[in-house]
């Protein structure tokens, strides 16, 4: 398994982690296979969603503001961010080919940042397969 | 890696891809193991929902208009399109047993269409293990 | 392949299903590698979020009370139901080490049932690789 961390700076924001993933899928050796992608966290998630306009992944944040701020009972008074978290999703699967993740033309892969600014964990595992 | 095609005709709907997939894992001849379905697309993603009476898919794109239309800076105009994306993933798995994708009773495989129409990729990676 | 059956007991509720994941990882003696958690059912999902503050479960339910209740076809009249199911996920991946998922301090892995109470079903397939 590898691993690395991110450093959020606001309190909602979608990362940029692209690179770091091809990087240890690279290293991973793994040639032809599948990736798993998983975020140890309950207040952040994982999307993959345009790469191009930096416009699309702020009305991201945006459009997920349909979940009101207040009205929830956890003490932490963070319940929208855990809940945005379970609309994200924590974990994507990759496939493999040539040692490179598989992405359509305009794809990125985002940390979604739903309560930050954070120090946040993710975590790669990469499993081969025959060609 | 197997890919097809798959060639919407509304704005927005879900498009039973199951048979297709059914017949892409026999294929594969991987009888035992688990099977990634990747959308390399950001404005279409895939989900798993009744397959039974056809309305459920219908009630689907219309829950999901609790995105707003409007209000959004991506000047393609379909930000309301990335979002639902988001929500929905562009990944899933599928457990393979005897050469077959294991889905319950009432359960379709479906390409979920938010800015069509167009012609939309899907990519299915089957990896094989010891039963 | 694994599988249990879980009861639930109101409409809408989480229930945790960590120790009985982290017993079939256990008991498949797959030391290294991942796991494929799939619902076989189409108004139930499966999500991962906080297992220490009961209230962050019950207010990821109040949330998702964003669907509107009424304005559907499906003539069971359970649509918010399955576009919840679509929204949470029908499948998550884990990360296995040492013979144990890898989870984050605050994570435990949930049944999300939306149309209770039932008896459902999870199904478990575990892949393993070289460490």
């Amino acid at each position: 398994m590898f691993s690395f961390s991110v450093s959020t700076a606001k309190k909602e924001e979608l990362i940029d982690i692209t690179p770091k993933i091809e990087k240890i899928i690279s290293d991973s050796r793994v040639n032809n296979g599948i990736c798993v992608i998983f975020i140890p966290h309950t207040t952040c998630g994982i999307t993959i969603n345009e790469n191009a306009d930096p416009s699309v992944i702020n009305d991201i944040i945006k459009g997920l503001m349909i979940i009101p701020e207040t009205g929830f009972k956890h003490a932490e008074g963070n319940s929208p961010a855990h809940i945005k978290t379970t609309l994200t999703g924590s974990s994507i699967n990759l496939i493999i080919e040539e040692g490179k993740p598989l992405l359509g033309t305009w794809q990125g892969i985002y940390l979604a940042e739903y309560d930050g600014p954070r120090k946040r964990q993710v975590w790669v595992k990469t499993i081969g397969s025959q060609p």
